[in-house]
């Protein structure tokens, strides 16, 4: 039998596998299923690992990886909250810290504080590690909605401007890449998937 | 348009995808499905962060996290080879090799190189790090095994020397875990679902 402290991080990963179910609105790029929140984190770590030359600011990566791989587990009881649904929003911070208060709370302690730290760091985007983060959490779903031809823009009909005000962190944190997505918003502008004005 | 560095960074994003698709022999928890091996790298990154402690040496924690991100990406063209599979084996590293030349190949020459060098080390276990990432990477799939009540032993009638070999690397790098490795073989022997002997 496994001591309390292993039983506790035992019990919490086990309960993180419950990521894998949680579905976003965006697709994989393929179009064959909607992508789920574990393996959305997996591909923002990836992204990070490949972008990390156009955030001008330096930053710890270790902690950003970190950041990256717990940012989404409150959605286990608090679901994905969809980018632009602004009722849902409203009450996406409550239904958030009571997430984060179980789930992290599985693990010892001193982890439970770590974690939840760095949720935390994450939602406040203060830190250059969070906002780092934040931007390539934007890019990412950008990636998957653009190259799958749409994706929850066509689904959900969605304006230019709630498209750009969505992808303003990486504007403000990796200005090199703001060319491309503008690029690539007005191409779907042009096509019609995305509302224009 | 993008310039031709950002053009492969996005190209080999989103070729990354296909990862999201590939099935690994271990179920979810609950069971449901197989588990994939973008949201296993994801699991294989949150099990480092909650069991560095059992980790003897020191390691250079953001290392073992991009060496996790990158491990299975071969799989795309490889495919997931079963653990327990020894003609499957065989053909392993050739098939691998050629995956790795293309995929990370995408990438711009200095990221390919260095992805190459993750994944290259990855396999080796030579360093800290690396020996470390596949204890991890023995650990996660026993969980997704044991929690779903069998999983890919049951289906495969694998044995307990396979098992106990597959798990070594826990043994040698995270001594400290050995004795709830042996206690879930053991549960799992004597309720049949593992072959004794």
């Amino acid at each position: 039998m496994p001591d309390d402290r292993l039983a506790s991080q035992i019990a919490f990963l086990v309960e993180a596998d419950k990521l894998k179910q949680i579905l976003r609105r965006t697709p994989l790029v393929d179009g064959t299923r909607q992508e789920n929140s574990a393996e959305h984190s997996w591909h923002l770590i990836l992204a990070a690992m490949i972008a990390r030359e156009y955030m001008p600011a330096s930053v710890d990566h270790a902690r950003v990886f970190e950041m990256m791989a717990v940012h989404d587990l409150v959605e286990i009881d608090a679901g994905d909250t969809f980018a632009y649904d602004a009722a849902a929003h409203e009450t996406k911070d409550a239904r958030e810290r009571a997430a984060a208060d179980r789930i992290f709370g599985l693990l010892p302690f001193d982890q439970a504080s770590h974690l939840r730290a760095l949720w935390e760091e994450f939602e406040a985007h203060a830190t250059a590690e969070a906002r780092f983060a934040n931007a390539i959490d934007r890019l990412q779903p950008l990636l998957q909605n653009a190259y799958s031809g749409g994706g929850s823009w066509s689904a959900h009909q969605v304006t230019r401007e709630q498209v750009l005000h969505r992808m303003a962190p990486i504007a403000s944190t990796m200005p090199a890449l703001w060319p491309f997505v503008l690029s690539l918003v007005d191409e779907f502008c042009a096509s019609g998937v995305i509302r224009g004005g």
